[in-house]
């Protein structure tokens, strides 16, 4: 293999630029032509495609975003547009992808690799944490900081009767980013996709909470928690407490920015490395993750349709913290 | 005059905590006993009042909240609840007070005099900003550090087609906050109660954009807009633009906290300073300030009835800018 | 065993009031009586001991430092300091202890246990990382991260010609901190206890960039590198290289202080619960930590004993990434 | 006027960007052509000049360093290193120019009028806030605020017996950083450049201190003090108190860098709009500075010969906020 493309592909994660940096380099150090494709697929079927030096990756490693930019793409969905991004590919001599992405991008490079035989690897992209395959996932680490740090401002304002805040963190299927915030962040409930938390538990707790003369209490809600979004649940509580005073942040994509943290830069360059190093050794179609600090690839099939469940004694954990 | 009073009222701010630091120390290399009052008029109405040594304040500059805790007051607002205020300062020998809060706290202490004449000095604190009698209060800086420090990671995210996003900062009644982050934070659009802005308008900047291809735009929403808040905002542009992806971010109470900036920390420490030294010259139911990078005093009735509006040179900024 | 005391001993590290927390709430849920112990082994000589409750611990699990202050005690080196420290826990019915430290507190732990027999279990509080028995100590991710952000700054400013910038990161005995943030900072040399950098290999990385037209380096010293602190190599090798414009940035204890991040409360959260467990299950003198996520306990002895090396793999990614 | 350069020059100052962002987006706004001059008068020289945009200063805001660069160029020193300037100017046909940085700068601008007859509009860039003509410098709020976060993360560390840090922050001339620094870092001792503190009265203070069973104190030295830099002054201190344990911390170029915060944000964006407006209108060789929040124009002459001296009354609040 003498020419390697490199795309990143859906919601962009803080460390997505480490990891494009992380590979372009390797590649280059290795002696192997890298090409930076533009808006993920989408940029793979206009020929959005670009030669990467090992300067082009200069001073990116502490930023935000990503420097290829990212983006969904119904075209590369039908057989004509993946048809169109191979004759791209063609015409670049690009004979293996990296992908920095998520599962819908893993799916789509395991069609491509069925109809046009181009090798893939993988790279965890995305805040969520919620691919199978690697104890964490590229900006995970990033967003529960910056959401921490936000929770920690709320718990610094003055205590008052009564005052319930309720903190919506990112997590449309899954707790992993609510559940450290709740157990960094000293919160006495937590809401999340996995377990049902109904908002008569959540009166209870409050009032329990009342009676103990707690004043003050924060309550963590991922996004996608059946209850509804922290509007909605504070709503629904307040109309069974109506004297407590209910205050709501929603911190949104506040959470996907960011410089990377040390972890998430550590991560991201080894896995951007690995990348290189697995389509040279004749890898194709899986994802780098490191499990237990080793270095592994997991079929894009098992990424994909494999369940990666939390811990469920960090649940419990957050029930003993708020004693 | 022997003996002082110190506490907190109204809504937190970061660098009440510096404030009531200098005052304390102010205090004690002057001679005069400073005694704690917690939880603003609702302490001082129930006694609970403790003596602060130069050590009472060590090691908490830094830090957000207030150590004497703040609570607003229904008791104070009556004749029986001033009396009693009056009885435990007597009690414990309190002949003047220093006041940390708004115009409400001024408006209580000016009440507070005619009737029993202890003597106030105010500082300003709140993250509001909108107190005439002083260029900045205390804690508005940080206040809008922070909220651009959030709009910052927002616009870290990948750009993608149509993405529009809704933050909501605060400001019930003006737009100090919102201005500056409008600006600093680079965003197309700025709505706050001092001036009207129409969906339409909204509307409008936003079709036009697209028009010359901008792809991803933020608009700030200072809470106390006429439109709604940035929910029922976002709303109501979609409805008009359904193709758009919105995105609403809500700041709440992460605004008031975390460690005041330089600037709220050099304000407070000067301001604590200046309270002391007023009551010392004799001065009363004034609130200290600094304007022009000049110590003031104005009378609370001033601070509480005159108006300080946003400069309209700003405004003009916004629009400049976002060119 | 009804009543446990807990300290905090050595150099303080982020993360150890999580820890504090985490064992005081376990202790309180599971009906134990919980002491705090002032000044690590120093407090316990002197009886400075005090019951702790749910609320002591409150609102303290994101601030750095430790509520329970930590020193080094001479005294405790000494058998009578050991009596005496027996006598007071006897005073207090203190049957067990939770140790929060390094390996020094560990060993005098061990010794403490052979002459009067009272259990204790240790927690690793240090952001050195070099203890045996856990992927990471308390503290440490924090200290990176603090570390790094500090190296991003210096990245922003103008590049200018010749211009090498020397930080010295903590580091006494071990690269773990200079590692990941030469990785994570994008250096193009780090030099650690661990290995041999002579200046002449720093002074050729230096002529070889500038014979390709790079202008600005950055070189990461862990504190306790053979070759000297930051000022010192920084001094020698402006010595061969005469036009080089050598800054120098020594972080020193910045490093120790700052709110936890997210992993080290997480983490301090674990250990604090498992300090509890251990010793209620009759565990003794032993460490607790995560290894490969795993809730792991490991006997003091080993931990001070055996070598945790770092990953050679990760030296090699300097050269790569900087390539 | 129909065609503008602009260029950074000097140190650079986090802010800059926004500077240039303001004034390139005024000049699109007025219909004027802009053009961007790569590091300073070098690129001057050596015609390294492009036609920037609207979308040339995208995203940029935030970014601490400056896109065009900066240097110091000794050419422009010389008549001949002036004429090739002039001829480039003259080829890209640019009439008038904006000019963000020092006092340095200002000079050359001012004898490149007297020669060659073009206008310059400076807008001051620096972190040392030095410069009279305007109450704050572009970078200097940033500055004292990276400082005195470093600061605050010392401050977190356990308290122990007869610990000093030293911390050195910028000001090769001036305490202007120092003595914010001291003030919000609650600093028990300051040393600047336009003072005399002998260390014979450090040393006093800290005796005194012990007495009074202070354990813990922070010394603030600008590096410009006539002591000698940090790690001179705690030897020699050291060496008259041998049982203190001195800390050194020296935070260098860590002060140069970071986002900018919002006030050195909304000052550069207003400065950036002034030099252009100042140029339409027909001003030259002054700089545009904000005094007592309103915009004026001071001549280069004034700006580099007059003094801008500190608030003695800030030195006296070290003393009585340290009590």
């Amino acid at each position: 293999m003498k020419r390697i493309g490199i795309f990143t592909s859906g919601g962009d994660s803080p460390g997505m630029n480490a990891c494009i940096r992380a590979a372009v380099r390797t590649a280059v150090y290795k002696g192997i032509e890298i090409y930076g494709i533009r808006r993920g697929y989408n940029g793979m079927i206009k020929g959005d495609i670009y030669k990467m030096e090992s300067h082009s990756v200069s001073n990116i490693i502490q930023k935000g975003g990503t420097i290829l930019r990212s983006a969904r793409s119904k075209d590369f969905m039908t057989k004509e547009g993946r048809q169109e991004a191979y004759n791209q590919l063609q015409k670049f001599g690009i004979e293996g992808l990296v992908a920095i992405g998520g599962d819908g991008t893993f799916a789509g490079a395991n069609t491509f690799y069925e109809e046009f035989g181009i090798p893939t690897i993988g790279a965890p992209g995305t805040i969520d944490n919620d691919l199978f395959g690697t104890d964490y996932t590229i900006g995970y680490d990033t967003a529960v900081n910056t959401a921490l740090d936000a929770i920690d401002k709320i718990r610094d304002t003055a205590d008052s009767h009564d005052r319930v805040f309720f903190i919506e963190v990112m997590g449309r299927d899954s707790g992993y980013i609510a559940i450290p915030c709740a157990i960094g962040g000293g919160a006495e409930i937590v809401m999340i996709p996995e377990t049902k938390t109904s908002i008569n538990e959540v009166v209870e707790t409050l009032r329990s909470g009342w009676s103990r003369s707690k004043t003050s209490f924060i309550v963590i809600i991922a996004e996608g928690d059946d209850e509804g979004n922290a509007t909605e649940v504070a709503a629904r509580v307040q109309k069974e407490l109506p004297h407590m005073d209910a205050r709501v942040t929603i911190l949104g994509h506040v959470q996907r920015g960011g410089a990377p943290t040390a972890a998430d830069r550590m991560l991201a360059s080894q896995l951007g490395i690995a990348c290189i190093d697995g389509l040279l050794e004749g890898r194709k179609n899986v994802m780098a993750g490191v499990i237990n600090s080793r270095l592994t690839y997991t079929s894009f099939t098992d990424t994909i349709t494999k369940d990666k469940p939390i811990n469920p004694a960090f649940l419990k954990m957050v029930d003993i913290l708020s004693v």
